[in-house]
C-alpha cells in the first residue's frame, strides 16, 4: 500500500498485482473501520471498481464524483491518503466522505445521496466551457438512483449530450435492501446480460471484417437506432438520452478496465451498469450488508447507535409508534430508506401493510404522507434531521399550508459524530421553526418522546419531534404536556433565602436532547454553591407567550442551550422576545458555533459548542461572577 | 353554465352538448382571466379533459389531484363555483389553484409542480387502508414530469401496485417550451401512436371472438409481457411499473371518456398519455402559450409583471447579468423553467452556450450550478423565492458547505399577489439566513441590484440576492457596498436641534424591496412633524456587528421593515442582538403576519402586514406618541 502515492502509481501494475492490491486495500478498510467506525459494506464493494476507474481516468484532471461518498475509502487510499487513513472519521483526521478541501482528487464533496450526476455534469459543462477536454464520472448506487435529483440530472444530461459517464454501481441495496420499481427494473436488465454479450460478440465479429467491417458496423448501429426510435426504446437510460453499457462484473478489474476504456472514448452520455456485491471479501459484511452499512468503532462512544441498545431515543420512538399503531388503525409509518436507523423494523414486522419505505426519496415521503393525512390517516414520517433539509418545500407547501396532521419523527437531530459536516442535524430547528402551523417539540427522555408522539396524534395539524442520536437519560415522572410551555426540573434555590425572592437568579433552559448536560451543569454549579433553575423547553413552537414572559421575568439570567445553529434558533427568538417585551432576564443563547461542525464525537462537538455540562456550567458560573453576556 | 351545479349534472349531457359546454367554459375563462389575471393557456388546454374526467370519475369520492393547479379553472367551474368565479384571484375570492378549504372537490392543494403523483398515491393508499374502493387521478403536465419528485412518486407507485391513474397532459411545454430529454422522449412516444392504435384494434378484435376471446386476449397479454420482460421493455413508464395507454387526443371528449372508462376499471397503476394544445380555442394563446401562461389582469396592478416593462427588478437583473457575461466569460446562467420570468431571455439570445434551462428541477439547477462553480465558472442560478424552498438542501450541502461561488438571483421574493399562498416568497430569508457561508443581500433599486451582483462575482463564496416582483424605484446615486453594512438614505433631524443629540430618535430600517414604502412613510411622518432616519439594510448576512451595534446605539427606536415571515427574520436577529449587547434602541420588527398570506395584490398584502407606507408611518408615529412596542 505505501508504494501507491497517487493514481499514476497504479498504471505500471499488472492484473495479478492489482488483485493483490485490492486484497490489501480491503484489509486496511476492515481494520480501520472496525477501530474507528464508518461504512464497511459499501466500501468493500467497490475496491476493484475504484482501481479500474483510477487506471483509466486521469484524476484530478478527469473529475470523479462519488455519490453519497460512503464508498470513497479505496479512492482515498489510492490518492495519497494512506498514512492519514488511520485517523479516519476522528477529530482532525480524514473525513469519511469525499471533501474538496482534503484532496484535489475529491472533485466534489458528497454525503447526501443522488447529487453526483448533477455535480459531475456541472463540472463537465464548466470544464468544456473553458475549452478543456475533461472527462467526468459519476459513480452512483442503485439506491441513490431512486432520488429525484438523480433523475433530474439524467434528464438534463441526456439533453446536453456532453460525454458524461455515469457508473451505476448496482448492489441491489442502498442502506437497506433497495425498494421501488426501479430496483426490480434493474434486475430485469441484468437478465438481459446474455443477450447483450451475444450482441457484442456479433458487433465485434463484424468490425473485424477487413475493409468494410467498420462501415457495416456503423450501418448496423444506425439501423438499430432507427428501428428502436420508432418502435421501442431499449431501456430507461436510453429513454433519457444515454447510451447503455452493461451489466459488467464489478469485481473483475480487467473487464472493468476494458469497458471503461471504451466508454472514455465515447462522445455522448453513457451509463455503465456495474454489478457489485456489498461487503465483498468480508464474509460477515457480505452476508449482512445492512448491518455492516454503518459500523461504530471499537472505542466506547458516547453516541451509541440507534435501535440496537436499550435506552436510545430511537428505541423509545420504536416502542411509542408501535403502541400507537396498536391503538389506532389510522397510524401508518413512512421512511426514506432509513427503516432500521429510524427504529421502524419492529413496526414493519407487526404492521407490514401500514409501513412504507419509499427509498431515498425524502420529498416524496413527505408529500405522500400529506396525501395519506388528507385521506384521514395519521402518518408518521421518520426521517433524519439532515435529510429533512431535502423536503423543506414539501413540508411548507404540501403539509403545513394545508395544516395536515403529518408527524415528523426527526432522529439524528443535533450533532451526529463521525459522519461529520454533511450529516450534522443542526439546521432543522431554524428551517422548520419558520413554517406556520407546524409544531416543533424536543423530548428530553424516552417517556417524554412517547408523550409528545401521543400528543401529536391528537392534533389537527402537523408536528415535528426532534431528538438526537444518543442514549436518552433514565425515564422519570413526566408531567403532562401543556401547549407551548416547558416544564421545570427544579427551581433552584435563592442565593439569599432570607430575601423576598425565594428562587435562583439563573435559569438553565434546554431543548430535549441536552437534558443530561443541563442536569450535570446544574450539579457542577451546585457544588460550587451556585443554584440554578432547570427548565426543559419542550415546545420550540408554538410558544405560550404569556407563560414565556412570566419565566423571563422570574430570573436575572436565562441561559438557553440548544443543539442547533444560532441563526433562527429558539434562543434567538427568546432573546428577541425578551427585548421586545422588556423582560427582566438577560437571555444567553448557547448554540452550535457558526459554520459546519466537522466530524468528531458528539461529546467533542458539544464541548466545542459550549454545550457540554462543563461548558454550560462555566458560562453560568461566569455570569454569576460577572461574566459578560456579550460574547 | 349556471345549470352545472356539480359534476353529476354532466352525466346527462350528450356529446354535442358537452362540446357546447366546453366552448362556454372557454368563454368564461378568457373573460375572467383577461379581467383578473391568471393562467390562460394551460386552462384552455384541458377543458375537454376536465369534462371527461368528471364524467367518468365520481368526485369527491374519487380523488382528482391537479399538478401545479394552474389548469384547474374548468374543474372549478364544473364543481359548483361558477358564481364565485368572477372574483378569481381577487382578495377574498376564489384561489387560482386547487384548495382543500375551498371545495371538497379539491382533493389536494397544489401550486408548486410535480407533487400530484405523490399526493394522489397517498390519498389512494389512505383510502384503501380504510377499506374504501376509491380511485385516485393525478393530472400532470409534461413540464411537471421533469421534476424529480414526480419520478420518485412514479417509482414508488410502480412498486405499490395500487390502481393509481396518472394522466400525462402532454402539451410539449411547461411554462416555457419544455426542455430535457424526457420531452424529446415523449415526442417519440407519440410517433408510435399508429402502432398502438393498430395493436389496440387487434386486441379488441380478439376480445370479440365468442367464448374464447377473453381467454386468448389474456394469453396474448401474458405472453407479450413475458417476452418484454426478458428482451426489452416498452417505455419509460412501463419500466417503472405502470401500464401505458396512449397517446390520446385530449380535445376529443368521446375518445377521452372511452379510454378513461377502460382505465378506471384497471387494477394496476396506469399512465394515460393525453396530447393537448395549450391555449386551445384562443388564437392568441394558442400561438404564444408562453406569453399567455400567466396573464396580468386589466386593472392597473401595483405588482406589474417582471421583464416586460422598464424599471422592474427583473429587468435590472437581466441587464446586469448580460453586462457581467460580456466582461467575464466564466459567467453562466441557470434557470429551472423560468427563462422569461427571471429575465434571462436576452442573456440566452446573446449567450446561448452559457445558458442552461434545466426544466422544472430546482434541486438539479442548484447542484449543477455547484458543479459549474467547482470547475471555475461563475454560475448564476435564477430561481423564484418560493421555488428556492425546493433546493434548501442543495444550497446547504452542495454549495454552502463547499463555499462555492454560486450566485442565487431570487426573484418574486416577498408578496406575490394573485398567485396566492403557495407562491408567497416570505420564507426565503428565514431559510437561507441560517446557512453558513452564504451572503444574503436585498437591493433597493435596479442600480443597487447591479452593484450587488457585481459584488457577488468578486466573492469566493455563495451569495443570494433577493428582490420582489415589483417596479424598482428610480435609480439614484448608489454608494459602494461595504461588507455587512447598510446605508442611510437620510439621517433625519433631531426633535430638539439645540440638544446634544443632532439626529432623529427613530430610524426606519428596511430591506431592499420596501424602499418605496419606507420613503413614503418617512414623508408622511415628516408632514406630521416627526423626523425619522431611513436606513437601507442591504446585507441580511453577513452582518458587521460592530457597525450594527453603533446604529442600534444611535436611536431610541429602530423599526425594521422586512418582507418575510417573522420567525427567523433579520428583525428577530437584530432584536436578539440588541438584547444580548444591551443596545440603546428598542427594535420594532415589522414583518409578514404569521400564517400563509392569501392571494391579494402586493399593495393589499403589504397593508395587511403593516408594511405599507401608511402603516409603517402609523407604527412610527404611534411610537412617538407613546406607542407600546410590545404588540
Amino acid at each position: 500500500m505505501p508504494f501507491i502515492r497517487g493514481p499514476s502509481d497504479l498504471k505500471n501494475l499488472d492484473f495479478s498485482q492489482l488483485d493483490c492490491l485490492a486484497d490489501e486495500i480491503r484489509g486496511v478498510i476492515v481494520k480501520t473501520v472496525m477501530r474507528n467506525g464508518g461504512h464497511l459494506a459499501s466500501n468493500l464493494g467497490v475496491v476493484e471498481l475504484t482501481i479500474a476507474i483510477h487506471r483509466v481516468f486521469e484524476s484530478p484532471n478527469d473529475k470523479i464524483v462519488w455519490d453519497v461518498g460512503h464508498q470513497c475509502y479505496a479512492h482515498k487510499l489510492l490518492t495519497g491518503r494512506t498514512e492519514r487513513f488511520a485517523a479516519l472519521r476522528q477529530k482532525g483526521g480524514l473525513s469519511g466522505f469525499p471533501k474538496r478541501s482534503e484532496s484535489v482528487h475529491d472533485a466534489f464533496g458528497t454525503g447526501h445521496a443522488s447529487t453526483s450526476i448533477s455535480a459531475a455534469l456541472g463540472l463537465l459543462a464548466g470544464e468544456r466551457q473553458q475549452g478543456r477536454d475533461t472527462r467526468a464520472v459519476a459513480v452512483i448506487g442503485d439506491g441513490a438512483l431512486t432520488g429525484g435529483l438523480a433523475y433530474e440530472a439524467l434528464s438534463h444530461a441526456g439533453q446536453l449530450e456532453l460525454p458524461l459517464i455515469v457508473i451505476l454501481n448496482d448492489n441491489r441495496m442502498s442502506i437497506e435492501p433497495n425498494v421501488g420499481s426501479l430496483s426490480r427494473y434493474l434486475s430485469r436488465l441484468s437478465v438481459k446480460s446474455y443477450y447483450q454479450t451475444f450482441r457484442r460478440t456479433i458487433d465485434r465479429t463484424v468490425k473485424k471484417i477487413p475493409h468494410i467491417g467498420d462501415w457495416i458496423f456503423n450501418g448496423i448501429v444506425r439501423l438499430k437506432r432507427a428501428v428502436k426510435a420508432v418502435f421501442y426504446t431499449d431501456n430507461f437510460f436510453v429513454d433519457l438520452g444515454f447510451e447503455y453499457v452493461g451489466p459488467v462484473d464489478g469485481h473483475n478489474i480487467r473487464r472493468l478496465e476494458e469497458v471503461l476504456r471504451d466508454v472514455r472514448a465515447h462522445k455522448r452520455p453513457v451509463v455503465v451498469h456495474v454489478i457489485t456485491r456489498k461487503g465483498k471479501g468480508n464474509d460477515k459484511a457480505e452476508n449482512d450488508p445492512s448491518m455492516f452499512h454503518g459500523v461504530e468503532g471499537a472505542r466506547p462512544l458516547p453516541d451509541t447507535p440507534g435501535g440496537e441498545f436499550a435506552g436510545t431515543f430511537t428505541q423509545a420512538f420504536a416502542s411509542a409508534i408501535t403502541a400507537a399503531a396498536r391503538r389506532d388503525s389510522r397510524v401508518v409509518a413512512i421512511t426514506a430508506a432509513m427503516e432500521k436507523g429510524a427504529g421502524l423494523s419492529s413496526f414493519k414486522k407487526e404492521f407490514p401493510d401500514r409501513f412504507f419505505d419509499v427509498g431515498i426519496a425524502e420529498e416524496h415521503a413527505v408529500t405522500f404522507a400529506a396525501g395519506l393525512a388528507a385521506a384521514g390517516m395519521r402518518p408518521v414520517a421518520a426521517i433524519y434531521a439532515t435529510f429533512m433539509q431535502r423536503a423543506v418545500d414539501q413540508v411548507i407547501h404540501d403539509v403545513a399550508l394545508q395544516n395536515l396532521p403529518v408527524i415528523f419523527a426527526v432522529d439524528r437531530a443535533g450533532f451526529v459524530g463521525g459522519d461529520g459536516e454533511t450529516h450534522q442535524g443542526i439546521f432543522d430547528l431554524s428551517l422548520f421553526r419558520a413554517i406556520p402551523n407546524l409544531s416543533v417539540l424536543c423530548p428530553a427522555t424516552g417517556l417524554e418522546l412517547t408523550l409528545m408522539l401521543d400528543w401529536a396524534f391528537g392534533q389537527d395539524g402537523p408536528t415535528l419531534i426532534r431528538y438526537p442520536k444518543a442514549e436518552a437519560i433514565r425515564d422519570e415522572a413526566c408531567p403532562p404536556l401543556e401547549l407551548g410551555r416547558g416544564v421545570y426540573r427544579h427551581q433552584g434555590e435563592a442565593a439569599n433565602p432570607d430575601g423576598a425572592d425565594s428562587q435562583a437568579d439563573i435559569c438553565i433552559a434546554f431543548s430535549g436532547g441536552l437534558q443530561e448536560e443541563a442536569d450535570s451543569a446544574a450539579r457542577i454549579l451546585q457544588e460550587r454553591g451556585i443554584s440554578c433553575a432547570l427548565y426543559n423547553l419542550r415546545f420550540v413552537k408554538p410558544v405560550d407567550e404569556a407563560f414565556l414572559r412570566e419565566q423571563l421575568d422570574r430570573f436575572n439570567v436565562f441561559v438557553i442551550a440548544e443543539e442547533g445553529c444560532a441563526l433562527g434558533s429558539f434562543a434567538e427568538f427568546a432573546a428577541a422576545f425578551a427585548h421586545t417585551h422588556g423582560c427582566r432576564a438577560k437571555v444567553v443563547p448557547l448554540t452550535a458555533p457558526a459554520g459546519f461542525p466537522p466530524h468528531a464525537t458528539r461529546a467533542e462537538l458539544l464541548e466545542a459548542a459550549r454545550l457540554s455540562a462543563r461548558q454550560i456550567a462555566a458560562v453560568c458560573g461566569g455570569i454569576d461572577e460577572g461574566y459578560s453576556c456579550s460574547t
